[in-house]
């Protein structure tokens, strides 16, 4: 049965989004949801889906029902093998499933299902090329063990910075400040208290004010973009090597590490073809056209 | 009226130790609970407290009831105002109860409630300096922003360092291996879900193959205990400078990170005097004497 409908899950650990299309990849509607994590919050990231179809579906205002719909979700924790077994069970309400990392969704996306690489800079950080259908992914550890160059890693090291400046061991400076400032906080246990329930994104809400630092030629925020930009290097280096692969930069951060790159990577950066969403679902319709199991 | 019994509380983010005394200091039982840090889980602290209290009694043998009991509590996150504060609120079963942090009842129990100062060393890392019964801290932010050389520390970093390997980002060493065979996981997926809800004390769980590895001269580990002991020898000379205090380490790294202390510092180290319990205990008397208000 040829299905005339099509939706792109793309779900993260903050939100989920979803792309309504029909068989020709007319966008017919979008819609939004919560947190779509299927290693952290299984129960959660199913809900998260179901809201974001059912909100793509009233936005096109077409009588479809969700049972007459192919999805393809690409999900952040997908990459895990265990979490993607365990979420494996789930009595979707859709006519088909297909479930990818949301990081392969991404380049997917990004080189319109040609090979190509991406690098994946914003809350969170990861990397992945694509050849032949084959992903080898780079990072995507999340916080706090990987995450490497993000937004939350830059905003954690701005907070360790602060507190040793609160505690009188190194001097006040303008990060100190800026942290200081965007918490509303004037002493180490005002600090502390503020983070004590953080998670990535609360602490990646400190980075537009580093690179506002950086921009303005601050040493200690240029030392920590220096330090995060040698990762981003190193997998730029991994991905790329003894290939012509192109590459595609994502997310908030990725305009502001263009610069460390070497000249050899930054002359294979392109500009995203197509978005995740529209990966998630090229992905579907090849894991239906190759009889691939569905969910 | 002299009260003729105390509880001195050492308590921690994983247990809390009881030990109770008669008005000479002659040890008459102790007791364990849980948790008791009430910055986290004030609720939890109070029920710990009194497990701990209740098996200290029990172990005394005497007929003695709590409320007959003055006690002392040197208590983790203690040292944040508003947690204290909220803290004050507990209907307590006992005579009287008189509250400082965890940190600065090890420090009055090192010195026997003389000037000193302490370093902390352990799962966390925290220090502090008492002159006249006036505290000074440093650090004690507690993991993750904080605790800086300690063993979550350190063992952060050396998950951290395990997945790069793992990513084939840097050759796989003697660090990776070890914490992929104290952890029984071969590649990055499996460590991640292994570590993902990881607290402190899972993390310090890799500090002793970690010490074992830089006395066998590992590159990388030592690397690591040369940046922890650089925030340590920070710390100690902040503590110590235009002054002649005493010093004394506490907690399982202490040992290791001894040798990167300057002289000057080495020279003033100490062993405890007496323990973080009978800190709080002396405390309790000394807020009695003072007429300071308990709870």
């Amino acid at each position: 049965m040829m299905t005339k409908y099509f939706i792109g899950i793309d779900g993260g650990g903050t939100r989920c989004r979803a792309r309504l299309e029909d068989a020709h990849g007319k966008l017919l509607g979008q819609g939004e949801g919560g947190a779509a994590n299927i290693m952290r919050n299984p129960a959660q990231a199913t809900t998260s889906i179901v809201d974001a179809c059912t909100r793509a579906v009233a936005a096109s205002t077409l009588p479809v029902q969700l049972k007459e719909i192919t999805v393809g979700a690409g999900l952040a924790g997908a990459n895990i093998p265990s979490a993607c077994h365990a979420f494996s069970n789930w009595q979707h309400p859709f006519d088909s499933l297909s479930v990818l990392s949301d990081l392969h969704a991404a380049c997917l996306g990004a080189h319109d299902g040609q090979d190509g690489a991406v690098i994946v800079c914003g809350t969170g950080s990861s990397a992945t090329r694509c050849v032949n259908g084959e992903f080898i992914d780079i990072g995507g550890h999340g916080f706090l063990v990987g995450d490497i160059a993000s937004g939350a890693w830059l905003g954690l090291k701005a907070v360790q910075h602060t507190l040793l400046a609160l505690d009188g061991l190194i001097p006040r400076d303008p990060l100190c400040e800026a942290v200081c400032a965007t918490f509303d906080v004037q002493d180490d246990s005002a600090l502390i208290q503020k983070v004590s329930a953080f998670e990535a994104k609360d602490y990646a809400v400190l980075a537009p004010a580093m690179v506002t630092l950086n921009t303005d030629g601050d040493a200690v925020a240029r030392s920590l973009f220096d330090e995060g930009s040698a990762y981003l290097r190193r997998i730029a280096h991994h991905l790329l090597d003894n290939s012509n692969l192109p590459l595609c930069l994502i997310g908030g951060l990725s305009d502001t590490y263009k610069p460390w790159y070497d000249e050899s990577v930054r002359a294979r950066i392109q500009p995203c073809k197509s978005s995740p969403e529209q990966g998630a679902i090229a992905f579907a319709k090849q894991s239906i056209k190759q009889g691939a199991q569905q969910l």
